[in-house]
């Protein structure tokens, strides 16, 4: 267990651990303690990286079509052909992203979020409004994934639609445990649904494309009632178009998860991530103008009862035959997918951010399943909550997500611009280091400067469109949180300088000496083997020990005293009377009086004997009188409270 | 704060303590603490008496009318003829229950609650069902009575129709908040609403005679659409009239409540209890056949969307003036009185339960507000639970109320009869010992025996006939949970007894010596004044201290070493190295291989720093290390884990 290399120097004693222990206790949802398990070693190539991390990018295929729809239903349905245009320049859109992204994965190849790269370039009130946006981004992609995906299984089975929202929090729950549990992102679980829905996707797509040719391609057969249908005669504004347009952006999402998970891949590991990335965005692009394309060919409407996918499904493939479910399948799982990954970006992100101080420390810990549990749980809360508040409806979420996305992008593509820039001030072999990185001299810092620089430009002004043609469809609501949770991280930080600056040695006098008085408290409701094991470990930490029973049963107070007698081994035993069956005040207000009298650097300890059922399930039948006597007297300074556990034999 | 009375004998000291201790704490939402105030000295008069244990019972009179209608409206509304009648029965039925509670209140002049009356009288089984039913009823009365008052504003006010769960929720919270600040049953606050919902009543039903004879009563103009309404070719069939009874006996729930409270009154208290049961019923009757009378004299309609209360109201005061609105909030602010009295009533039952070891002992921990704080909030919880699940609407809920009721009348009932009849077994001055009461020869025992057994078998009749027409619409789900209930509380019970054994004293030989090495362990995370509060703490408890940090970041171990040169005093540390960014991992692999070499009757101490921030918000800021080790190592006899709190500065 223990590294042979131990030195000693002075008092000190240095060892490295190799192993995570091995231990008994059942973990019954969350499953044995994995070991610590090298991370490095467990790299992935092209192929399985594309179904790992597409899944969040390209499962967005299966909501954006609709969405676009949704808005443009707004100017009638005559506006419905406007889709194909709206999906075309979104794709143009992806182009431009993704250029820069391949630039960020070289630059950063051990990873590099919008977070690190803002901090590294711009400083941290920009990396803050990143963290922020990114947060928010990745509580929404399980809400509306789950959403989505539940949307597909309600198409198929309408009889489901009324229990929608409870299907979407199992699963959010679902995959809150199996998170819990520690998901291997290794491959092949990941692969088979990713791919099984690309190439359905394909079929489907290509199914169009024949019976187009043949002429053999119908429209929708009773296609869902239009919920929101517009006025004709208002027309089609620029601002629908517009509108419509920012819904689509939806599709976008996800772009950015390659570039967070580069140390996962095989080296040289910046060009194997870079080639995927290209992949994943011929696929993604391909996908959407295909389903875009489709749609206004067969007249899919908009509805929440039957999704557009689901319509396109029936109507090319005659049916809701086998090849229908196929695509249905796939299609939610590939939604579940994505919600997935954002259970492993938020934890890792909010990690980062405590790491620095803006967050609670706790999301740092990993727990013996080796996630970061605080992270996760908090995720499913609040992307549960999310669901119940928006009744699962896809594209009332919407208008809150993909703002955050852009707002993203926008900072990490302008800090990417500003590092080009300076790289491009530096002598030939000259190195500055970074925060994060360092920088060095670029030849082509010109070129790579004005290809980010022009990202930059395109996605604030897609963030801009976004942000006025939603505002009040609920945009607004994060515009308003993210300059909260900005501020919320800042009050961290400032609490835990604050504590810092308190906790400091410097300028800290000569600590007061290790003698001093110790009065050790033990509460006693019962004479038994428990009592005595307190008492035993009592006596242990000092002579001056005084058991206290509070005595609420008259006739109990004579057994207490007889027994006391017995097995007390002459410690002086007090008894409080307590006349109105309360047990906690009179041992508060003998405590209390033995505080208001002691002598100064005297350290009072209250020893309480524990109970360890045989079973956790047990822990609610007994009263935590520790718990409580700690709650009460933790502001008491030099009063310590001790539970001394005691094991039924 | 101490009495003068304090003597001691060897080693034993006797004190009484008077008074709460004053505390600091900022109890901000549950206020500040109670003094421990002598409850005996708060007794109230018959007039108060009724305004706070009538509610219960009064409050019912708001649905009972319309949940008779809607089982009525299966056979067509021609059937609605029949609600008078079926009134009159139950009225009959008050009359046989409230002269068999006469005689409780009489010999059990302490309270007699149905679990007292069958524990004393019939034995442990049939007092644990008289429980159950209990429990879950005050359960149901909370959800019920908050539904129905809720569901009196929304007649008024439609528009607030779509958000009654959340208003019943709020409503619940409101009431729990309340109950945990501790209300004092003290009078005015319930006496003003209950005379004022008495007098609305009574003038409502006054103008109607009034209006009756002089020929000018229309009927109600615009009634809501009934949901259900049946085909009347199926005829009016007796079950449907039983099945309508049924619906109408929720009118007699909170009957009991009298019973229970006697020690509240003013002595002879029997007397006042018995005198106020009388006036309640008489109020009761006659409250209820009004409203029966004139729902079916102006035609109401049972809806969900308009309360019978409400149509009759604004057709006999011609509208929604001002009257109409004081009927509406006299009947909405009784039923959340009513709501209240279960409040009082759940967690005195769920606290006697405890004390007799069936449920959880903590429900007989009352705070510091003298409440008993466990209970009230599983109450709240609880009901909350059954709201969203029934979606606020009373028929749906209706179904599952009242069986409990009339199970737990019928054991009261059966226990008294057979008291009676053991009394006239005894001789003239023979006295004899119950569970709660003594039993003395009573001269009039076979005509006392013939009223209560009689009430015994009426209320097991219409137990029966509950359990019957109303199987389908969910008492099944009641009969199901009580045998549960009750399989708990003997599960729990055996879990308590099974304890005591293990704990036992008896057969236990000679406890280990006092003497045994005591080594002691700090894990520390950086050197600072809390660290140093902690070893100076340990080095109070033993000689054998060891200061344990993981190293995370290498940086920091070179710094941890140099402060820990400077602030150590010569106290051990050890470092071990984390490779993998774990904390408590590598700690655990130290404790265990510690623990794998220690000598028998060695103990280990876990000294850990605890930071207490100054407000309570921080301390979501901060890791509970001790918290994560606890639920590690609590299975692992010889390891304590102490706290060192350190306020700072």
């Amino acid at each position: 267990m223990i590294d042979p290399e131990e030195y000693q120097v002075s008092s000190f004693i240095h060892r490295s651990t190799k192993q995570a222990p091995s231990r008994n206790i059942s973990h019954f949802l969350i499953g044995r303690p994995l070991e610590t398990a090298d991370e490095a070693h467990q790299t992935i190539g092209k192929r399985i990286g594309l179904a790992v991390f597409a899944s969040d990018a390209l499962s967005s295929t299966a909501y954006a079509t609709q969405e676009i729809l949704v808005i443009l239903a707004g100017a009638g349905t005559m506006a419905f052909s406007y889709v194909f245009p709206i999906s075309i320049v979104i794709v143009g859109l992806l182009a431009i992203v993704v250029i820069s992204y391949e630039q960020i994965i070289h630059a950063y190849p051990n990873g590099g979020g919008a977070y690190v790269v803002a901090y590294d370039n711009l400083g941290r009130l920009p990396a803050l409004i990143a963290a922020a946006a990114l947060l928010i981004d990745y509580i929404l992609t399980v809400s509306v994934s789950v959403s989505s995906g539940v949307a597909q299984i309600t198409s198929a089975y309408p009889q489901l639609f009324e229990y929608r929202v409870l299907i979407c929090l199992a699963c959010v729950v679902l995959i809150t445990i199996v998170n819990l549990r520690g998901v291997k992102e290794s491959g092949t679980a990941f692969a088979i649904p990713s791919y099984f829905f690309i190439v359905m996707m394909f079929v489907m797509i290509g199914t169009g494309i024949f019976k187009l040719i043949a002429g053999s391609l119908g429209t929708v057969i009773d296609p869902p009632a239009i919920e929101h249908v517009g006025n004709e005669v208002a027309g089609i504004t620029a601002f629908i178009l517009l509108h419509a347009f920012s819904s689509g952006t939806a599709a976008l999402t996800g772009v950015e998860a390659i570039s967070n998970g580069i140390t996962a891949f095989n080296e040289p590991r910046s060009r194997n991530a870079g080639i995927t990335l290209i992949w994943m965005a011929v696929v993604l692009g391909l996908l959407f103008m295909g389903i875009s394309f489709f749609a206004r060919e067969v007249q899919t409407t908009p509805s929440e009862a039957e999704t557009v996918v689901s319509q396109l499904a029936r109507t090319i493939f005659d049916g809701q035959g086998l090849l229908y479910l196929f695509v249905i399948a796939g299609t939610t799982v590939i939604l579940i997918l994505a919600a997935n990954t954002a259970f492993a970006g938020f934890p890792r992100l909010s990690a980062m951010l405590a790491q620095d101080g803006f967050m609670p420390r706790q999301l740092t810990y990993r727990g013996s399943r080796l996630v970061y549990s605080y992270g996760i749980v908090s995720l499913g809360f609040v992307a549960s909550l999310l669901i119940i508040v928006f009744q699962a409806s896809v594209t009332r979420l919407i208008p809150l997500y993909a703002i955050g996305v852009f707002l993203s992008f926008t900072l990490a593509q302008s800090g990417m611009a500003r590092r080009w820039w300076r790289a491009g001030q530096l002598k030939r072999d000259d190195k500055e280091s970074q925060h994060a990185t360092s920088l060095q001299y670029e030849k082509s810092w010109f070129l790579k400067m004005v290809s980010n620089g022009f990202g930059a430009v395109c996605t604030a002004i897609v963030m801009c469109v976004f942000a006025i043609t939603k505002f009040h469809d609920g945009a607004w609501v994060v515009l308003i949180l993210t300059p909260i949770l900005i501020g919320i991280f800042i009050f961290i930080r400032r609490h835990y300088t604050g504590l810092a600056h308190g906790l400091s040695l410097e300028r800290y006098g000569e600590p007061p000496p290790y003698l001093g008085r110790h009065r050790v408290l033990v509460p006693i409701s019962n004479v038994h083997q428990g009592t005595l094991a307190a008492l035993r470990y009592a006596r242990m930490l000092s002579d001056d020990v005084t058991a206290v029973h509070i005595s609420i049963e008259p006739e109990d107070m004579e057994k207490v005293r007889r027994k006391w007698e017995k097995w007390g081994r002459g410690t002086r035993l007090v008894i409080v009377d307590s006349p109105y069956r309360l047990f906690l005040e009179p041992l508060l207000v003998y405590i209390e009086e033995i505080l208001a009298t002691r002598q100064p650097n005297e350290t009072i300890t209250i020893v309480v004997p524990h109970f360890v059922p045989s079973h956790r399930l047990y822990d609610a039948l007994h009263m935590q009188t520790s718990e409580l006597l700690r709650r009460e007297l933790l502001a008491r300074p030099g009063v310590v409270i001790t539970e001394v556990p005691y094991q039924i034999p």
